[in-house]
């Protein structure tokens, strides 16, 4: 059975750089593992079957490297992406690791760091531009705080708002064809982050002047750090069309951001996950946002992105039978799940008519309605099952 | 000092119907109190300080009370705000209690209970607007699932859309000046509940046909319930002009809805809620949703609604200390707190600016910018000792 | 391959008459089904292939009844056992529901209750003894606080050690084969409980005068409440040889305590408990402490009950097949798992010895050993893989 | 009144020099401050009144320094000590930043790494018997685990009680007069931590040889990540005559591991820590283990290390008027909380006398008893309002 859990470009299975090229170094522990070469990231995951690479500007570039560098380690990550034929879908910028950003990038309270982190975006959106993103990833780790006194909510939203609409307009007036994704997370590295959820970030979007090229990459990891449910989340991004991206990881629970391998985390959910991508005709990156276990070295880096991708196809596989089963059909019909897409009123009825209804009030019985039983608990099990392949 | 903290109408302190009337019935245990009647509950309030009362609709008149029952018990509650002048500034519909509504209400699978409900807000709004009330709350507890199968969330936000958009335009046709305000909840009692933070509440509101009758009622229990910050969720609703309505209470950390007496919780986040509530201009009702615990009698239902107030109303002292401080005006400037209002391009200056402007970027010296210090430790030990009162 | 799905009594498997009899009435929400017959229970438990039924005093007796009332349902009651062969492999006390133990049972902080709570377990212990129950639990729902001001934890531990040695000195005297297990919980209802996880029981049933007859119920949901590993927990249960009893269910994350169906939460973790439990040598009952949802209905009720059985049925199967695979165990053996068997000292080696083997720290090489895989991912993979029966 | 919050040997403050000592490096960000000199620590902090010094091997001496450099650093170190009179209350060993103890350290699955770590602790424990410290930590960061495939928890449980028990032995033998402590943890840097609570520390402390000489040193945040009440933790060591140690920090919920300032987090708990520390007897150092914000400089580091102190003194102060106003003694007798230091059985009465007691339970009235309230709100109001200095 290993063919179908193979991957290929088709599946489009991207990863970020800094995710295989993680050196294992964490808040209590030193690094384990040597740096990787992007280079080498390159030819392992085309080998591997993926499909897409994608990086941080200082991720391929250290930061405060001069221009021959810059150009030497462009050129070479260029040539193997022409020999491999692996593209480089997103890209984003590191707002967070200099000590510059430690009080903020885009909404810094430091005016002159505010203006320093636009610069450094639009640098790297040339280089995405050239390497035909279509997406750039704004991930604001460091907007917020951990006191309420050392930040004005307000004054940073019009900042973050300012500087997005910049940047837009540069991309429009540059001739860049690439979208934004904001990538929303509660917590961690500060003690709140702005935009902290996937609606905090569809809700700021609503504001921007070029709110139609603006969209978000929800995490896995990042909206289950909140208890939330991703697949509601996506499934309200979809809504709004505003999944742009998205980023496939594991987390066990609220604590600290733990970028475990995807499905290494609420397997059910993620179930879901895959079931709802690939039915809402969501046709973007699967991109990888994990971090390989400290506890690995190179040979268990490469096993983990394999895993990744592996465990997508086969919570594929299982959620296509879900669908295809005609006793799931059925339940979901017993469930009356289908009826929620049909209208409350019916068409061209009006509140007036729906006041005149008897039958939706006078004439209904709510203890009748209320007795009868919704069929959730059956759904759950035939999910379960389909997801343990035991049916 | 006693009289600095006695409420008066001024402070415009308004107690769910429901709140001090909480038999006590808990997930475990039995009612440990007897029902309080309405009439009762609006004298006492109004002796108390307390500037409105607020509903349900069931919590006035019972579910499935006939016509008459229903007028008698409306009559009897407006007799008593005439003679005690408490306003009504809020009511809501009851769409969680009875078994109809176990799977939902405006998003029920069942399309019939669905427009039960648009029925029960319909006829309620026509009370609430001839009480006077000005904000109308939706909390969707039942609309939400506990398995994903259950539950097409992108249905779901399109029946919630169309159900608001049907009862904004009926008030807009009755004459109605009424406003909307969602009240987000992660979960419980459902498993997960749509809308679950203020965030995603302002996302869908961008959506609705009448957006502009449309806000938020968030509650500082249900955003910590998510582990979010109360005052930055408030914060970001006040900047997309939405905080309609607010409800006050207190919550220790992510566990079951506590609805603990303000201030009983986070102390410290309130203190810079009420710090931003004083400060940002709003000017609606602060509206107490709490519960007695369910160890107290009657007699200390009463106090803990005094000691909403009173908290309320120290904590209003103490941010007022707070900002009047000359050492605290001092540090937020070394913290370049108001800086953040400065706009990030200077007035009329394009990207083309930015990007010409070597000072931004290449005469930027990041590592002496990185090593500056903020002054966050001592702006926030400043206010631990004015919330302490020791300064 | 139904057949190996289809429980029987060999599986040990026990219900709450509180389980599926719950009524489904919820925090914000009435009842939504009839209360069901214990006779029934009895006879539908058995018909699925339960083995054991356990009960709280009022499940089966509502508080306040007369003696011949008591005496009708215990008869019937039994009469419904002796026809099915079901055993009572459990009993325990509800001292949480009724108002007079809103503030405490055994640590209340009024004596009389505390007294009253004392004979209220007397009396059920002797049931307990008669229909032949192992053990007796003891949740503590009600021994705790919302404000740390209301409740000395230290006398409360007192009273708890006193009540429980009490309780047990009776147990010996009367000449009862009962254990004792405590079920730990964290919160809700109240907002803090005492012993509030496996952990603090366990450090708790040390210091009884009795306490090789009492050890631990842990409850998935109740550890999973506080974010912990409950296979750790249970773990270290048995490494004290206190795993006395379990109890059963599903939670997603931390929140309320949701008692779904097992295996509908983090089924990962799911699967490495029943690995545990079938493979440490635990014999007790597999006891289910779920709530049916509350949107079914009774024929919603039965078909949890059998998920409850076929999810662990399946997770066992596929534990099973992890640990027969040739390729599990030779990766349990490169991550060196067995090895941690081995004690760090041989066998007679004293400190002495240690510190003078030049092996162990001069000739040891850090760097080395810190560069070598774990091959954990491989591991995670592999039970995941196994998991989802895709191997 | 600056006096009062000018701390003094005498409130027996300690600093770990890891905390002043952070250069900032978190897991998204490089360093932000310059290393700190330890010879400089202990001359800061004593200048700012406190009264011990705490560190890891690795903080004093770096990981791999041979002979003489350590001698260095000892001898620099040591001369300040005297110079200030500055103590060393405790010590405790790095077992989780380098490489080699990626997968644990006294639990570690290579036997190697176990006896390495055996005898890195074995020289840290001379160089604290000469440096007067009577307390040995022991923090097991790595002792953990990401996936339950890759850990014997039993098995892990029994080696570290080797490793424990053996350590003590050597003290024991070699005449050193130290106690251990054991910091739980319940996550990060491992996914799930070995003992992850005050609670499972207890538990397992019990199963020693050496009990007597090893107690907890439970910390603030570690207890809050898992949503527990920290004083219900403490007061339980206490009870168990087990708190042989204590962390002071904040932290704001169930997130990553923030090491906030004291009190910058739930300051209502620390109010009720404070209280039941000055009250309980407990006379052991009040050590602060938290790390001075990635935004801050040296400045704002040494304004952080006092502000921990002040908040102490503050809270301290706030407490002691709570217990002396005479309301408040009132309001504990009201609600009955000295009635549960009142044994439930009378000094010498049995079992069977209790059955005997009719007033106990066929006398007693459950319904009275239930309808009584208990003051809690009162109480907690008065702490409220004595927290925060306004009464």
């Amino acid at each position: 059975m290993a063919d179908a859990l193979t991957p290929t470009p088709e599946d489009r299975f991207s990863f970020g750089l800094w995710t295989v090229g993680w050196t294992a170094r964490d808040p209590f522990g030193d690094a384990t593992r040597p740096p990787l070469d992007a280079v080498e990231a390159v030819h392992r995951l085309s080998e591997l079957g993926a499909w897409g690479i994608t990086f941080h500007d200082d991720d391929l570039i250290p930061f405060g490297s001069d221009d021959p560098e810059r150009e030497r380690r462009i050129d070479a990550f260029r040539k193997a992406l022409d020999e491999t034929g692996l593209t480089v879908p997103m890209v984003t910028t590191n707002l967070f690791s200099h000590p510059v950003f430690k009080e903020g990038a885009l909404t810094a309270n430091d005016r002159d760091v505010r203006r320093f982190a636009m610069r450094k975006v639009m640098r790297n959106l040339d280089l995405a531009a050239e390497l035909g993103a279509q997406t750039y990833v704004f991930w604001g780790g460091r907007e917020g705080s951990e006191t309420e006194a050392s930040k004005d909510i307000g004054a940073a939203l019009d900042r973050l708002r300012e500087g997005l609409d910049t940047l837009a307009q540069y991309c429009i007036d540059q001739g860049y064809d690439i979208r934004f994704a904001l990538e929303p997370k509660p917590n961690e590295p500060r003690g709140d982050i702005l935009l902290p959820t996937v609606g905090h970030a569809l809700a700021f979007i609503a504001s921007l002047d070029h709110a139609d090229r603006v969209g978000v990459n929800p995490e896995v990891g990042h909206e289950q750090m909140a208890g939330l449910n991703f697949v509601h989340g996506v499934a309200q991004a979809l809504w709004a069309g505003k999944l742009f991206h998205i980023d496939l990881n594991g987390q066990r629970g609220i604590k600290y951001d733990q970028d475990l391998i995807f499905g290494h985390g609420d397997v059910l959910n993620a179930f879901f996950l895959v079931d709802l991508l690939e039915t809402a005709g969501y046709d973007g990156p699967r991109h990888f946002d994990y971090k390989p276990l400290r506890t690995e070295d190179t040979t268990g880096v490469w096993q983990s992105a394999e895993a990744n991708m592996r465990t997508y196809l086969m919570l594929k596989e299982r959620a296509a039978a879900f669908r295809a089963d005609p006793e799931v059909v059925e339940a979901l019909e017993a469930a009356r799940v289908p009826e929620l897409a049909t209208s409350t009123l019916a068409a061209g009825e009006s509140w007036q008519d729906l006041l005149a209804d008897p039958s939706a009030y006078e004439d209904f019985d709510p203890e009748l309605a209320g007795a009868r039983g919704v069929g959730a608990v059956r759904l759950e099990q035939l999910a379960v099952e389909h997801l343990l392949g035991r049916r």
